[in-house]
């Protein structure tokens, strides 16, 4: 299975590998509401009862009889007696009979017998306790019905729906304290490389520090699942194959960062061509920086070998991973990518036939917000940090000229 | 203090609120690395010592000493004894002689005396031991200096920067197991309303669940603040004067949602008014949901008094307060707010002067998104929760036509 043989454009891998795994939705669980923000819902919510449960005004007023207003103007104004109050919070206890009026609040529980709210600017008290409608109000006018916003029954967050601060407002406008929602998919993270230790090892020369595994936990979690990180595993295959075992058995996906030196690289496409069928699905991908990527599915689970330079190791994940994680909960699209429009700062060349992939720091220039592009001869993992973002050369284009409009796409999820 | 005196425009109220109070840094807290996404560092991260720690080579190849290369050719090979190879993660122990090559993996450390490397591609084997170089290179090819991603003592994450999955890489590339972190705003959460009561209870006629505590702790949650919710407080100004007064000892912030008539919400900006100067600084914003807020700042710290109707108190408050949530940890700039670019699906009409925020769905239609406008009477919050985003119709829009292109903003963070 040798590297390179085919270079796939990046969509084009993606949608191979997203076509060959099952998106199935993972299991279930209750939660208390108040903790359902982000999650995804596992079941249709119905409305136990409709919404608003009573008819309610939406203004300040008098609740009226709407037929009794009929014909009321600046000059002849129909006449109300006002028999009270609708206190907050209470049933109005009076029906309300021809020509009376009871004063209402926003939000205010109708009293029997009224169907429309005269607004207060278009009254003026008259006599004690009467007052002067100046203006004839129609049936329904101001008023909320019982079932306006939902009727009972109906669904109001559809199964799949991912929970939101609106969402989370509406389970407690029905007193919904728990809610079915979707288990976080599992992901596997290994790192290998025999030149790899943990971070908190003091590194001997010719060592680097682990930071793949958490940069990539990371990210996981910004997208909605759960990383589990499986350490640093030896470039050795027997080492890498017991661990892929171990880490399917219990995770929905993996995530293995090959070390640096080629000869991982080949270790990581041969144990995942080896772990289950169909196994290696795409092997180099014609992206930069990336290209070593290898996509495949092993029993059914998907897994991804990205490079193991942590720029690109980040850069990849981020453009294949989200779309992943969306798809192991059953869900139809992959999330978008948050971006801001800018002006390229500088003439920015590229290879015609591959993706480029550009971090750029965003200034505020001239009132509009200019891209300035990072070089670096190499992926270092502080070229990326210091970035704001990514700006993609696609790969019909022998770059981008200078002043040009680009997207600019968000790195991370974070505010 | 009379409602609505002065509409203020949106921008020119959050500006004028942001200005009054203090944008202090909150005290900061050390935190473990590998749970700080998202968080905001307290002071500048420096490099404990350079990265690379070695100079690492680049490519698979020989390490050679450059000057041995010069002149080198197809037709005319430089010739090279191959001492060894370099083992990843190990310290070469011979040095490089003149004409001396070492194997070399991409990531492994230069032995002494080489000062670049030749591509495998541009060498093949001789006899035993000894390989041609077809091909010169250049000293420093090939090779990542020490410090070529930054220096002993640079600053690699300064003070202010939100902690992204490349800077949580980063901090392990560093072995920086701990770091200071701002503490996360405390953001007081009080309903009011006679009509309102908790989600776990089943209301009586007239009255409806507390749906504006949740939503609003959900949005301040998503934009990384911690919520503290006061619960339900009465149409009281003595009730709320000593809520809001056990509010302000313990958090930095206020959001208060009135209840839905007149009479609270005049209570709230009295009590706003009183509890500490400059007190009531906005009355009523030109802008749709959402014109009886108030703003203002009692002692330094920030209040905002939100209308009670669900959706206008959302609205109001993604407007608000994340850039409230940002002015609190110091930080110069609000927050963006993600956006996606949608074709307007019909005409929508709107009052010129006035900004109005409309709920939209989204549809793959032709190719191009398109954006559903979300009518509706009254504002009821499963309106907003089946919506998939907000339009903005500006205040110099007497309203937008069928086609238009328009921007899309999401109401979460939520991937």
């Amino acid at each position: 299975m040798p590297e390179f043989l085919q270079l796939l454009p990046p969509q084009e891998a993606l949608a191979r590998w997203l076509s060959a795994f099952p998106h199935r939705q993972p299991s279930s669980e209750n939660i208390e509401s108040i903790h359902s923000l982000g999650r995804i819902i596992a079941a249709h919510i119905t409305a136990p009862h409709p919404l608003p449960a009573f008819p309610r005004s939406t203004v300040d007023g008098y609740a009226v009889r709407a037929a009794d207003s009929y014909g009321a103007s600046e000059s002849l104004p129909a006449y109300f007696t006002v028999i009270g109050e609708v206190l907050m919070g209470c049933q109005p206890e009076i029906p309300l009979g021809p020509a009376q009026a009871a004063l209402i609040h926003t939000g205010g529980m109708l009293p029997e017998g009224a169907d429309a709210v005269v607004m207060v600017e278009y009254t003026q008290a008259a006599r004690e306790n009467e007052i002067e409608v100046t203006r004839a109000v129609a049936p329904l006018e101001n008023i909320l019905r019982v079932g306006e916003d939902v009727d009972a029954g109906q669904v109001v967050i559809p199964a799949g729906r991912r929970l939101r601060p609106a969402e989370i407002g509406g389970l407690m406008a029905f007193g919904i304290q728990t809610v079915p929602v979707l288990c976080q998919p599992r992901i596997a993270v290994l790192s290998t490389g025999d030149e790899v230790v943990p971070p908190a090892v003091e590194p001997c020369p010719g060592q680097v520090r682990d930071i793949n595994s958490y940069s990539l936990s990371a990210l996981i979690e910004e997208w909605g699942a759960v990383p589990v990180r499986y350490g640093i595993i030896p470039d050795r295959a027997e080492a890498l194959k017991s661990a892929v075992a171990a880490a399917l058995a219990d995770c929905d996906a993996l995530v293995i960062t090959a070390g640096s030196s080629a000869s991982s690289r080949d270790i990581t496409a041969q144990v995942i061509q080896q772990a289950g069928a169909p196994g290696v699905l795409v092997h180099g991908v014609n992206v930069r920086p990336g290209k070593p990527t290898i996509l495949g599915v092993c029993g059914e689970k998907p897994a991804i070998g990205l490079p193991g330079n942590p720029v690109s190791a980040l850069v990849i994940a981020w453009l294949f991973v989200p779309a992943m994680i969306a798809a192991l909960q059953g869900m139809a699209q992959a999330p978008q990518k948050d971006h801001v429009t800018a002006r390229l700062s500088i003439n920015v060349a590229s290879l015609a036939g591959r993706e480029d992939w550009i971090p750029v720091t965003l200034h505020q220039a001239a009132g509009s917000l200019l891209a300035e592009p990072v070089f670096f001869k190499s992926n270092l993992i502080f070229n990326l940090a210091g970035a704001d973002g990514l700006m993609l050369i696609p790969a019909d284009a022998n770059g981008l000229a200078a002043g040009e409009r680009i997207q600019v796409y968000r790195l991370s999820r974070a505010p």
